[in-house]
């Protein structure tokens, strides 16, 4: 009688070419965790078939061991130069995606980045969250719902972003004012939430460390499109981690983490009208964004191995 | 008139997980460098793949990406993490597979390891390298030949291994002799070489750091079957960097680096009698082990891709 597996049983421990991957595979014992084995199982089998089509030289292997290395070592309490290697391969917005597979219609979800701070200070709707007085004025308005277009009373928006001169507060300590560009809104009756700020601007990820040399040996720039951050949380929905993008910066094809979603461009309008500025606070010209955020009731996300 | 390729011209440069490393690699530049562009995109087209079929949690990801931080901050000096990462994986041993494809018959590659120190003391035939008189005494003797069978006469063999306790000289440095378990010898006219020593004990690869954690977690054991190292060279012919095992180590099939191959593994024959002893200079009983090289001429390699 033939086994189904025959060349399993008999398959030799010892090291091949051709069996690279199962060679290795195969070593892992019984008793390991399940999930674990199964990881591993597939990066070996993936990384030995990528080398096998690469086919490096001692010398192009150990330039990769180099990166690898440095890239680690790069990696401080403040800067994580392996989150960043994610981000720009890709793999980031990846497993962001496996992980909020959202029904249609819902917001879509992009990457957090390294700079949200949990805790930013809670604001009244309509409070200007810049702090520095630099940059375009904006209002940003508009309702949290759920997918029937119900409103969301009592959502939480987290929002965050650079300033005028493309830097984080947290990027700044002791140039910016503490919290600027930063603050925690709450939707009305109705769903309503709106704020102050101004237009955000592009700036770059950290480039000076083997990440960066390796995005500019790739032939490519360290920036991101100009985008405001927000999460936006309310009991029984899918708590909501995205941008908006202006719609006019020239990096939103090829944003450095590929944050970009076409649904998440926002048209900035710009109202050069002065009672309307006077109703918001503002002397014109400033920049108007209207902007929905459409919440997934909670356990509608779907990963499909687990 | 219809293009042959209508959707690459069209393709969205926002991220979409079903087209992620189609956008990842369509970023880079025409001018990037074609060898770097080649590599990155198999790496980046394997490494998303991979992700699809893990479906990591993000819980799961970020213990990824704590794993590579760690791993290059255990870096030193005197530690290479990534290679020991490289090697448990079977990775150093297909690229060295690659780079090392010889024609029948001849002596097969397996990798340096870390314990390679150049510029070993030279000795005349014969010579014991064991400084320290601990272990079972042992002789290795054979021919150095090409592939036809024809003496190599002067070829340069060197030899390490570890000491009795499994350790070399470099790591027990003041502990052990200087240069204990390491010497060049020369082959003769009709090729052939001697040396005496001791027979070699399996030890284990570094495993206080995160490749160690991950090998226990995959349920593996970090030992090294026990073995001499040579690198043998002769002008005119493909150096090989080659072992030879003992047959009787209980890790002969799971060597922790997969460094093993079968042809590999040598006869080791105890010899108890006194006047085969005192020829070469032992007490009975000692271990006798015959093993011949096998040289390809320079530049029978191929690797497929360059």
């Amino acid at each position: 009688m033939q086994s189904a597996f025959p060349a399993v049983q008999s398959a030799s421990p010892y090291f091949d070419e051709a069996r690279s991957a199962d060679v290795v595979n195969a070593r892992m014992s019984d008793d390991a965790d399940p999930r674990l084995k199964q990881v591993m199982s597939v990066l070996v089998r993936h990384l030995h078939a990528a080398i096998k089509e690469i086919e490096p030289t001692h010398e192009e292997w150990f330039a990769a061991i180099r990166f690898l290395t440095e890239t680690g070592q790069m990696c401080t309490d403040w800067r994580q130069e392996y989150i960043l290697l994610s981000d720009i391969l890709g793999v980031s917005m990846l497993v962001d995606a496996i992980n909020h597979r959202r029904p249609s219609g819902a917001t879509p979800n992009t990457i957090l980045g390294p700079f949200y701070v949990a805790d930013a200070p809670e604001y009244s709707n309509g409070t200007n969250i810049c702090l520095d007085e630099k940059g375009e004025p904006m209002v940003v308005e508009g309702r949290v719902t759920d997918i029937e277009g119900n409103p969301i009373p009592n959502a939480k928006l987290e929002v965050w972003q650079t300033n005028d001169d493309g830097f984080y507060d947290v990027q700044q300590k002791g140039v910016q004012p503490d919290s600027n560009m930063r603050g925690v809104f709450t939707s009305d009756a109705d769903g309503r939430y709106w704020f102050r700020s101004v237009k955000p601007r592009h700036y770059p990820i950290p480039s000076d460390g083997p990440v960066g040399k390796l995005l500019g040996a790739m032939g490519r720039h360290p920036n991101r499109a100009a985008h405001l951050h927000f999460i936006v949380t309310a009991p029984g929905f899918d708590p909501v981690i995205t941008h908006i993008f202006t719609p006019d910066c020239p990096y939103l094809p090829e944003d450095a983490v590929f944050g970009v979603k076409r649904e998440l461009i926002a048209e900035f309008n710009k109202i050069d009208d002065a009672d309307a500025a006077k109703r918001v606070g503002f002397s014109s010209p400033f920049w108007s964004v209207s902007w929905d955020f459409t919440l997934a009731t909670s356990g509608n996300l779907h990963r499909q191995n687990t």
